[in-house]
């Protein structure tokens, strides 16, 4: 052979070889170590999000609202079994489900002596104690039965839970909605309040507070009432409401816990199992001072009999006649001018056991990131909408993903965590007891929560409460999705139809709202700092102004009720199914995590203004300077951005999954960054320096706006600029904490 | 070409190809998306053992030492400088150092006015204020000037730092240590107190705490002194002490600060960059309540002149005269019988700026974990030992592993970062501030803190105090590493010979001292929960009883000091170098984390059994059961035992390093789930369930402990047994919850 044949050969062989090493090396991905860099599966996706079944959600619905299933009840316990039957399910069921049952202190009123509102003829004798004088006229104590459901054994007759048992009586007087400014008002007015009951309506403040302000003016009693103004957009008669619309029948009313706090009340800070430490109930916080009853409005109309002079136009109702102030009776009313009301409260606190159910569907490559989801599982009466829209959501989603995971088709990046909340009606108490109980576990590994309590008000839009960076993640996920309605719009751009606002970085774009303490993702968001949302379907602001949906914590919140006006064929419980569902898969299977931190930069800049702008001067004046915040939100917004371009470059490439471990860590744990026990030791559980409840009444950082409205009118050098000063520093420090945290790693 | 040559030659060619992309999918390890699974390297532990080298130790002390350094002095900044220089060695230097400054209050003698404690012959009339009389004996101000060291303008005067000025005179009396139970003897033997100067001796209590028991009897000044007998085996004479032994000169004072607690007394949980808010001196709580000074023990020595009772036996100390207990001095002295004592103490506060310096070596793989060492860098006059014996040894370590980095050789698997801590002898200041800037990132990231303050005590042995996690690492490295002494011993089996206890698990072991707050890790470990260390060389106690090294906080720890008589040649400062220096390259460049967080439960099992032995009949006669702590520990025990498990599993294999990553994961967060910060809120700074000060006797959970010792007298159900069960149920849930997070990931 030729020397040239055979170096031909020779090179020829070479090159093969070297060919061949350089696609072994090169295009083959390697397996032993680590796993190839899974991502979101958008085939999957378009699955699951076809799965997803309106008429499968609606039997859920039925099922679900079937019986009254109050927190403990044994139809609650049914449900328990229900829920792990299902996530147990060997065809459509979790990796493991188990219930967790925690021992609260819950409040009910008494089956044998049920709570009763009369009107009574005559004044006692002074040391008569309890319901005495002819009674002349009692209150309806249960809802009609309207529908064959109100009637039920197990539907509990209206009342204000934890409000404590008494008997109160006096005259009547009217207290608009129990505020602060109201009692003021009447105060101004003359009216005498010491050893009156206040009668209120529902809305303006929390339930407890009415019975709190009243108490500070020595009423003796509160009575709670739901006004046609303020549900049924001003429609009372039987034919206007429901079984003939979604407006609330006359005989309804809202129950409801009048519980300052959340989580059990006993164990503060501390899980609620049998073994733990229970405060002495003289040391509970937080119960209404004085016996509170919620009672029909047809009874309660302070414009058919009340004395005394005209309410202001602002305190005026629905019901047909001019609302007046009392104290008393008019005497040419139904009843006679001394006739007083008796308010009779029996409730009983009561230790209960109450379970959260909790279910797993464990990550492939990151068991130890959770995406977790939850909603409440009790309710006040049937509850179809609250909270069994949310649960027949949640079981139509965990069926669909349980069926994938189980036929070995799919399994998440991360893991999926399901929960059914016990309890969350008293108090989100289910899910405060399961934080305190986890705490480190979920602030260590939680990669956000998803709430979906109410899953539809109504049918109109979407609407989501939640904190900046899940922002990202609800618009990619609800811009590939079709909206309920007519036409053919994305949920997205009809959502953008209803709230919107114009964002310095995107322009328009549909408005988040920011989370209160309404359902259980409070703890998660105020005690543990875990980017947190809350989904729901909702109204046309243009076609009503309910305070919330009018059949709302009555009878009446029953599955005809959904079916025939909230969300007929299901079809907007299927779209908050699908925008879950779909970021639920976008937060536990892409290889990035969707939390957008750098969207926390407007949040920021929005306090930021608003408190140069409102509060600036006031601050100059006592010699309080806003620059240290004013650097630390630029650094914020500047390390937060840096870190968005890290990313894209990154994603660009074919990056190692340790090294974006450690970028999603930060992604993770920026919302821990502005937790600080320390911050607001008064209020239970809030931590979240950004997010603690506003009481000021300047949209900025919460701490410095309260503080400022408590300072305001106290010299420099006082504690409570003290405070302001105090405050400041605090939301600075966790500024510059949270930007430490988002710069390169080995950065000093 | 016949077409078996083509056949043939394709064959080959595809051969050839195969085997070439099996080779280079196989045999060329991947460097793009994984890092291949570094681990320790057992030869680089060698070399950089072979390289810290005893001689430069010295010369760095040499030069630390070479000046007074008090915290803010301009030879402190000087020393940040240095520090700076070195780290910032294209040679040895690391990725990057800063310092950080803050602007903290500290406290000194007024330099125009000294403190002065005189002896005056006559009562001053009552208006008077200030030192009057006539001066009878002026005692000296500072240290006699034995080695030419003692003179300097920048010798500090000896003072009790953050005691307040303040001129009270009045009869002396000798209050042995200024515990709450001496002032009580002094009570029981009648002497009355009220307006007396408190003169009291270092130990038993910490040094604020004798100003605050004094004050509550009305003592009106505290003195300070050291006794030969608790500092210098009973040695005072200028012949047997230094510079002509180790032991503390007659005229050497113990300088110290005599706040309570740690961190800028100004800016408690905020970090004190200048615009973080400030508390008003009003509101400063810790300060000693009146006037204290420490002094010469030669002037001190109650045995001379003080007139009373002879004091108990364990109140006599080594001055060589029975001591007396006043008040005032004896008749027949070198003092008339009404001669009063003046302390006049006129230290000033000050804003100072201190500045921690701190340098990183970026890790290669997980950058966002750190290893994190070190050492304060002030002293109170030349600090040979304490602390430049440590920063000697820290300058060596990070010579070695920067000459290695920057040769090119060698980056650890984590980041390492060094840090020298500012203003540490007034109550942990740069550290403090530090944590509390940084609170997020450290919390979330550091593996480890490593502190090494005063290197060697002595000659003897190692003494290590420690979390459990931390055992195995210590022991690991020791075992490797030749004792300085001599024999062939390892450090390991030469400290087994000073401290051991038996292990239940492991047999005869050296033991590890619980972390107090007597250094920078107090912030690591009781408010960030970070497992944490302190490394030193100390005593053999069968040749000395003294409280501590003889020289400590005075004029007299020199660099002659430590060359002479601590550690001549360094090989105990070099030992520590290896210890500390094996445990760094061992928690940065060990693939599997080596803490072992089954040692936690021999703690934890002690600690159960001192609560059932010692308190468990007290507690069951106030129904209070230990049940749910018994199960809590159990827990934890099989959940850390599993784990284990798990992990030795996995090092048999070759695992993904993303699982090896959530492992370590739950082995470096262990340490965090101990962490409450509304377990103790009165206790500034300690969250630490299991490592709080105790107070109670029994050696416990210090919550249990402390809460039983003070509910001991109540009456069941009082307050102070619901504190009992409180703090129980705290514990509780921190074990449960701690065992929760070592479980399997996707455990429900």
């Amino acid at each position: 052979m030729q020397w040239t044949k055979v170096l031909g050969l020779g090179l020829g062989a070479a090159a093969l070889l070297g060919l061949g090493i350089i696609l072994g090396h090169f295009a083959i991905p390697k397996k032993a170590n680590s796993p190839a860099p899974s991502d979101l599966d958008l085939e999957l996706l378009e699955t699951v999000m076809g799965q997803l079944d309106a008429h499968r959600i609606r039997e859920n619905l039925r099922e679900l609202s079937r019986e009254p299933h109050l927190a403990s009840s044994p139809r609650d316990e049914d449900l328990v079994q229900l829920l792990l039957q299902r996530w147990k399910d060997p065809e459509s069921g979790l990796d493991s489900a188990e219930a967790f049952t925690y021992e609260v202190l819950l409040s009910f009123p008494s089956q044998e002596q049920p709570n009763v509102v009369d009107i009574a003829m005559t004044l006692p004798p002074p040391p008569t104690v309890g319901p005495t004088g002819d009674i002349i006229h009692s209150c309806h104590r249960t809802e009609e039965n309207v529908t064959g459901e109100q009637g039920g054994p197990d539907v509990v007759q209206p009342y204000a839970a934890y409000a404590p048992s008494g008997t109160p009586q006096g005259l009547l007087v009217y207290a608009n909605r129990g505020t602060e400014e109201d009692f003021k008002e009447l105060q101004t007015q003359g009216i005498k309040l010491e050893g009156t009951i206040a009668l209120t309506r529902y809305g303006g403040v929390g339930r407890g507070a009415k019975a709190v302000n009243a108490a500070k003016h020595g009423v003796a009693g509160v009575l709670v009432y739901t006004d046609p103004a303020d549900i049924n957009d001003g429609l009372s008669l039987p034919n206007e409401t429901f079984p003939n619309s979604w407006y609330l029948p006359p005989s309804g009313v809202e129950r409801g816990s009048y519980y300052k706090y959340f989580g059990d009340p006993l164990t503060p800070y501390l899980p609620a199992i049998p073994s733990s430490f229970r405060l002495d109930l003289a040391n509970v916080s937080g119960f209404p001072p004085i016996p509170t009853q919620p009672i029909v409005c047809s009874l309660g109309c302070p414009a058919h009999n009340l004395n005394g002079t005209l309410a202001p136009a602002t305190w005026q109702g629905a019901l047909g006649c001019p609302y007046m102030l009392g104290p008393g009776f008019r005497p040419d009313g139904d009843f006679s001018a001394d006739s007083q009301v008796n308010v009779s409260v029996y409730n009983r606190l009561e230790l209960r056991n109450s379970s959260n159910v909790l279910g797993i569907i464990r990550g492939a490559v990151e068991p130890d990131r959770y995406v977790l989801y939850g909603n409440h599982r009790d309710s006040w009466v049937h509850g179809a909408v609250d909270p069994s829209s949310g649960t027949a959501v949640l079981l139509e989603l965990s069926r669909v993903l349980g069926t994938l995971l189980k036929k070995g088709t799919w399994r998440p990046r991360r893991s999926i965590v399901f929960a059914s909340w016990g309890a969350e009606e008293f108090g989100l108490i289910g899910s405060t007891e399961f934080t305190e109980e986890f705490f480190n576990k979920l602030q260590e590994r939680t990669v956000a929560y998803i709430n979906v309590d109410i899953a539809v008000f109504a049918n109109a839009t979407l609407r989501v409460q939640g904190t900046p960076p899940v922002q990202s993640v609800v618009f990619s996920a609800t811009k590939e999705i079709r909206s309920p309605g007519p036409g053919d719009l994305s949920i997205y751009d009809n959502w953008i139809r209803y709230f919107n606002r114009s964002s310095p970085v995107y322009g328009l774009v549909p408005s988040l709202g920011s989370l209160g303490a309404g359902s259980d993702y409070a703890p998660f968001i105020h005690f543990l700092g875990i980017s947190s949302m809350d989904i729901a379907y909702t109204y046309d602001r243009s076609k009503t102004s309910a305070r919330i949906y009018p059949t709302y914590h009555t009878a009446f919140d029953t599955f005809d009720y959904v079916d025939k006006f909230l969300d007929p064929g299901f079809s907007s419980h299927q779209a908050v199914a699908r925008t879950a569902g779909s970021i639920i898969l976008r937060l536990s299977d892409s290889f990035f995590l969707p939390l957008k931190v750098s969207d926390y930069s407007e949040t920021l800049r929005s306090f930021l203004q608003a408190a140069q702008q409102d509060l600036g001067a006031l601050l100059e004046q006592h010699s309080i300077s806003l620059g240290p915040l004013v650097t630390a939100v630029e650094k914020f917004e500047a390390a937060a951005a840096a870190l968005g371009q890290r990313i894209s470059a990154l994603q660009k490439g074919s990056p190692d999954p340790l090294q974006v471990r450690m970028l999603n860590d930060q992604l993770m744990l920026l919302e821990r960054t502005f937790l600080n026990p320390r911050a607001f030791p008064e209020e239970r559980y809030y931590s979240h320096v950004l997010w603690a409840t506003r009481t000021g009444s300047v949209a900025t950082f919460p701490g410095l706006s309260n503080a400022c409205s408590r300072a305001r009118d106290t010299a420099s050098g006082s504690e409570a600029w003290a405070e302001v000063q105090r405050q400041l520093s605090i939301v600075v420090t966790a500024l510059e904490g949270a930007a430490a945290t988002l710069r390169p790693v080995a950065d000093l």
